[in-house]
C-alpha cells in the first residue's frame, strides 16, 4: 500500500496517526499541491483523485481517498489494535466525535477554503473566521467528553480511538493558529494523553520537523 | 428508536431516506431549531445533543449524533437491504463518495455557517458562497463518477448507496438554491434514478410538503 500525503495538513495526519497505531507498512508519497511543480513532479495524481486533495491510499487497483474512508478501510483491512469500539453504540459514538472534527469543524477551516474567503470576502479575514469556527467545534467537543460516562483517559475509554485520530490534529492546528484550548480541559487532557504514545508522537514529530523545514 | 430531525435540512433528510430504504421503524420528533421557543416545546433536546444539530436518533439508553455515524449505526442494527456493498473497496468507494459530500461539500453551505458569512464578512455574500462550494463539490463528485468503472445506474453499482444517501440531498439543495445541475450529468441521471425509487420519492415529497407548508 502507499499513500499520497503532505506534512502539514489535517486530513493526511488523520491517517498517519491511524497507519502507525494499526502498525501497518505503508509506503509514504509526499506531495505539496500548493506547489505549482507537483503536476511535474507526480503527474498521475491528476488522475490518482479528481477532487485533488489528501490524502489518498492506493491499495493494488484501489485508490481511496477522504481520510474517514481510508481509515475505515484500514480498519477493516486489519482489524486490531481496533480504532473503533466493539459495541454497536461505542462504534456510533466515537464515529460521531470523529465526524464533528472531519464534518462540521476541520472543512471550513480548509486552506482552500481561507484562500476564497480571502480572495471574495476579506482579504484578512481567515484569522478571525479560523478562530470562530475552531472555538465552536472544540466547545462541543469538549461537551461530549463532559456529558459522556464513555469519556475515559481518551475520547472514548482507554484506548486511542478513531475520535483521538482526528482531535489531535485539530488541537495541533488550534495551536499552530494560536488559539488558546486550554479552556478545553477535558480535550486537553485526552490530547496530552494522546501525545504520550509513541505512534502519536513519532508521527506528529515528523510532520513538525519536515513543515518547519 | 426515535429520531430528532427538521424537515428542510440536508443531514436529517440523508438519515430519513437511509430510514426508508431499511424499511424500519421509527418515530420522528420534528423540531425547527430557529425556531426561538424550540428549547418551551422540547426542553430535552439541549441535554440529547450539545452540539444542538440535527438529526439525533435515541435507542434506549443511547443517543447517537451526525448523520454518518447515525446511518452506520442503522447499517450495523439491520444490515439488509445494506447501504454498503459487500466488499471493501467498494465500501470505502462509497464512504469516501458519502465523505466527500458530508465533509468538503454540505458543512459550508449550513445554515449556520451562511448566516456567520452574513453577520460578519458579507451580509449579501451567501448565494455567491452557496454557488462556488457547491458547484465545486458536484464538480468533483461528477468527476468520480465518469472516472469509475464501479459507477452504474447508482453511485456505486445498479442498487442504492450510503453515497445516494447523500448525493439526492445535495442536489435538492442545489435546485433550491437554483443552481443549474444538469452539466452533471452523471450525478443528475443517479438523483432521477434515485427518484424513481418510492423510498427516496416518499421522504423527499414529506419534507417538500412539510417545508412549503
Amino acid at each position: 500500500m502507499k499513500i499520497y500525503l503532505n506534512d502539514f495538513s489535517n486530513a493526511p495526519l488523520r491517517v498517519r496517526i491511524a497507519v502507525a497505531l494499526k502498525k501497518l507498512e505503508v509506503e509514504e508519497i509526499h506531495l505539496d499541491l500548493e506547489r505549482d511543480d507537483w503536476r511535474r513532479d507526480c503527474p498521475e495524481f491528476a488522475s490518482v483523485n479528481p477532487q485533488q486533495m489528501l490524502p489518498v491510499l492506493v491499495d493494488g487497483r484501489h485508490t481511496i481517498h477522504q481520510s474517514l474512508a481510508i481509515i475505515e478501510y484500514l480498519e477493516e483491512k486489519k482489524p486490531f489494535p481496533s480504532l473503533l469500539p466493539p459495541d454497536p453504540a461505542g462504534r456510533a459514538r466515537v464515529r460521531s466525535l470523529a465526524l464533528m472534527i472531519a464534518c462540521d469543524g476541520q472543512p471550513l477551516l480548509n486552506l482552500r477554503v481561507r484562500k476564497y474567503l480571502a480572495s471574495q470576502f476579506s482579504p484578512h479575514g481567515a484569522e478571525t473566521w479560523v478562530k470562530h469556527w475552531m472555538e465552536l467545534g472544540l466547545r462541543e467537543y469538549e461537551a461530549f467528553l463532559v456529558r459522556d460516562a464513555a469519556a475515559g483517559r481518551y475520547s472514548h475509554g482507554d484506548s486511542p480511538t478513531l475520535a483521538d485520530v482526528c482531535l489531535v490534529p485539530q488541537m495541533l492546528m488550534a495551536q499552530r493558529f494560536n488559539i488558546p484550548t486550554t479552556a478545553y480541559r477535558r480535550a486537553t487532557r485526552v490530547f496530552e494523553a494522546c501525545m504520550e504514545l509513541p505512534e502519536f508522537a513519532a508521527v506528529v514529530g515528523a510532520a513538525a520537523v519536515v513543515s518547519s523545514g
